[in-house]
């Protein structure tokens, strides 16, 4: 399934275009979905064509269906919904976003979601049953069998965002006396017990605790009478009440592919597969990418009001701190009254602090996230960033100096612009290392909150130092 | 190997700790190294304690090994050089960062590079050889086996950041119409020739173009004699030349283990597999929010120098730009003079709209980068922001009014400081929207540079909004 995008523009729109040009049409050359096709979605469901748009569906993977989903408004997504294929409806479910998969699932009978459940890995299937509300909720668990229903109600007893919650608890364990043989000819036998894909074989001891793991491809190339104690390797074990976060740290710092779930006593509970882990990464950094931002998430197809809920609060916060820092004016207002060229020239040393604060917070952020700053180089981090503020304050402030010199042909106003922007650059660098690191110190998250203090520390210092210069050599 | 980690404060230090406690001593429990760990490395260091140093390195994983050097200044990392286990020190090479590796490299002779390359996969070995410099280059590549030379020799001959250069060359292929048994049974054979691990068998047709793909899980539960076009499973095709961002996206969107990668022709030459992909999308969002914050990553060993680079540029254009905006100031010194209160509050609408602006910016950033956003929800999307920024203002609006009305007894001015923010939250939610749309649309990451320009937006239509408004109502 090579992607050979055809351009609409080439289709006879005479003669209706095939299932094979619909999925070439469906995606663009970068996979993702195309505006022409969701255009011709939205048409089909205007005209009432549902042959059309079920024709337009099957061309669709599961992922695509689950991203066109996200496209479409509301009204449109009600007309797809009853068309969408039961056999595919269990990956379509795991694939949407929150808000829209509880508009599926409240669409979708409980018998045939307790079906498309059986299909899914019991992470996934615990994700979309989480969804649900409480009434349907035990609706669908009581349509299923009971082996399904028990994994699904285990993995929801663990915390959200915990091993727990990420790992299915399908897993292939085999005896350390075990061949390799063996080892296949129980694989062979055991078929649906068994996980859809597995790429490791843990090696476990007679009370169930994980001695170590055998990939897939070295059991293939193994002689069958090896033993797997032979072959396996040691294995990085993953507790059950490990956060996310740091699962994701372990599985990218050491390449891991799968890896096994104990529970306290140190007894397999389940696996963690790296494509599980890919999905989190992503909402990690996405999330401390619109934290820094001062912003959360509303979800892809959240109303206007629920952008505005997931706003307002770091604004009316910014107003609140900003009202304090422009305080800093208020007191010394007599002193614009005399040279309203302070005022004038203010708003920059701010600025120019604030982008210098950002960018040290972006920087610090970042390396903590990636546990590339902790105690053994703090100090030298530190050091390094007050003097690259102070290089890079001097060289920021000679350039100001020298426009204020042209504009204003004042040295003495060039000194104070110049003085007070090299404070304020040094100042950003200061805040903007060490108050993520106080906040993770403190246990909080350093991506969360620590953009509106450095806002507020370089505007108030920006303010302070232009206007108290000004007072001292100036006036 | 569980993390049951020690409290250094628990060791008795009159004898020494066994190499147990010293493993045991070496990560957190968030499996990063502990700050305690590294200053018993500097200790020994200090000391020329040898013995010491080397019980220490050997107590890591390799991928802790390249961590710790990023802990270490570059006096301590030269006298650990030598120390590195020449069969660790392969792995070590994969994951220490650019700069630093280029110090291990200068370090070690050509003769044991060519050894350490060997056990690496093609695009690892690849990665390294393109950090060596252009002579020693020539002279690890000479003390290569042919084969081994000629692969590292095709993938660099691919650009950097594409498939080409992400994909190992070693791939497991398989006519169609060999059995289940058959493939085995070459396996078995073939040994060193085939991948160090690997989780798909792509079934290729007589030109070698991938037909398939057969999980080695569903390979080993599968009946000798059942043809591998019968379990094999549609591939994605990943081109030769494809971005590795939209790789990325690819891998995450379709939940791939690994996928072929093609030539032009459709001829396999080499796969691609999640784990290579968890670092790239590590590095793509990291990127995409250090371009946010408008600085770009000096790496975690740069020197001060370094850093001053990699922010300094933004700073200069940030003074321009602010330089430019307080122009819009500039014009109304004459009412600033008459009424000094509208240089106070001036600042409050300018920083609330720079926020509610860069809300929108991170928000719009992070749904390019995901594809969430394209021409077919962009008028939607685009509505939704403005209503959003229409009803935010309005609240925002009126809390700053009643705090003007507050502090200034003057109803007027609160009229004025109340539109003005209206006006410019407004404007920041076009701006936060339309900017990196227009970028994307004219092929620029929309996450570089646009911060820079709704920074200027919303500061100068903050001072311009107040200071007109004030002009026409107030004075």
């Amino acid at each position: 399934m090579s992607r050979n995008p055809v351009d609409p523009a080439d289709l006879d729109l005479k003669t209706p275009p095939t299932q094979e040009d619909l999925e070439d049409l469906a995606l663009g050359e970068d996979y993702a979905l195309n505006a022409e096709f969701v255009e011709m979605v939205v048409d089909a469901a205007d005209r009432g064509d549902i042959e059309r748009l079920r024709e337009l569906m099957d061309a669709l993977h599961p992922a695509d269906v689950a991203d066109l989903m996200g496209f479409l408004s509301a009204d449109y997504r009600e007309e797809i919904i009853p068309l969408l294929a039961p056999e595919a409806l269990a990956e379509i479910l795991s694939e949407l976003d929150t808000n829209i998969r509880e508009e599926v699932l409240e669409a979708v009978s409980p018998a045939a979601l307790a079906k498309a459940l059986e299909d899914l890995d019991s992470d996934d299937a615990a994700d979309v049953v989480d969804d649900l509300e409480e009434d349907k909720r035990a609706e669908v668990l009581a349509a299923m069998p009971d082996v399904e229903r028990t994994a699904i109600e285990t993995t929801l007893a663990y915390e959200d965002e915990t091993a727990g919650r990420l790992m299915q608890r399908e897993v292939l364990a085999a005896p350390q006396f075990w061949t390799v043989g063996q080892t296949i000819d129980y694989v062979r036998r055991a078929g649906d017990d068994l996980p859809e894909l597995f790429f490791d074989i843990y090696v476990v001891d007679p009370a169930n605790r994980p001695l170590g793991a055998a990939p897939v491809s070295r059991l293939l190339r193994a002689k069958r009478d090896t033993p797997l104690s032979e072959i396996m390797e040691p294995v990085t074990e993953i507790p059950v009440d490990m956060d996310q976060e740091e699962v994701a740290y372990i599985f990218d710092k050491y390449h891991l592919i799968s890896a096994p779930v104990v529970e306290p006593g140190g007894r397999l509970v389940g696996q963690i597969t790296v494509d599980d882990v890919v999905g989190v990464i992503q909402e990690e950094s996405e999330e401390d990418m619109l934290a820094l931002a001062g912003v959360s998430d509303a979800g892809r197809d959240a109303t206007m009001f629920g952008i505005v809920r997931s706003r307002l609060l770091w604004l009316v916060l910014n107003l609140v701190t900003e009202t304090v820092a422009v305080s800093a004016i208020a007191i010394f207002q007599d002193e614009i009254a005399k040279l309203v060229a302070l005022a004038v020239l203010m708003p920059i040393v701010s600025s120019v602090g604030g982008n210098a604060g950002t960018q040290t917070l972006a920087v610090a952020v970042r390396a903590l996230a990636s546990r590339e700053l902790n105690a053994a180089n703090a100090a030298r981090i530190i050091w390094r960033e007050l003097g690259a503020g102070i290089v890079n304050g001097i060289i920021v402030a000679v350039a100001m100096g020298a426009a204020v010199v042209f504009f204003y042909h004042n040295w003495r106003l060039a000194l104070t612009v110049g003085l007070a922007l090299i404070a304020n650059i040094f100042i950003a660098a200061v805040g903007g290392i060490l108050i993520p690191l106080a906040l993770e110190r403190a246990g909080r998250d350093p991506a969360v909150s620590s953009s509106i203090f450095i806002t507020f520390l370089t505007d108030f210092m920006g303010f302070l130092a232009v206007l108290a210069i000004a007072a001292l050599i100036l006036l």
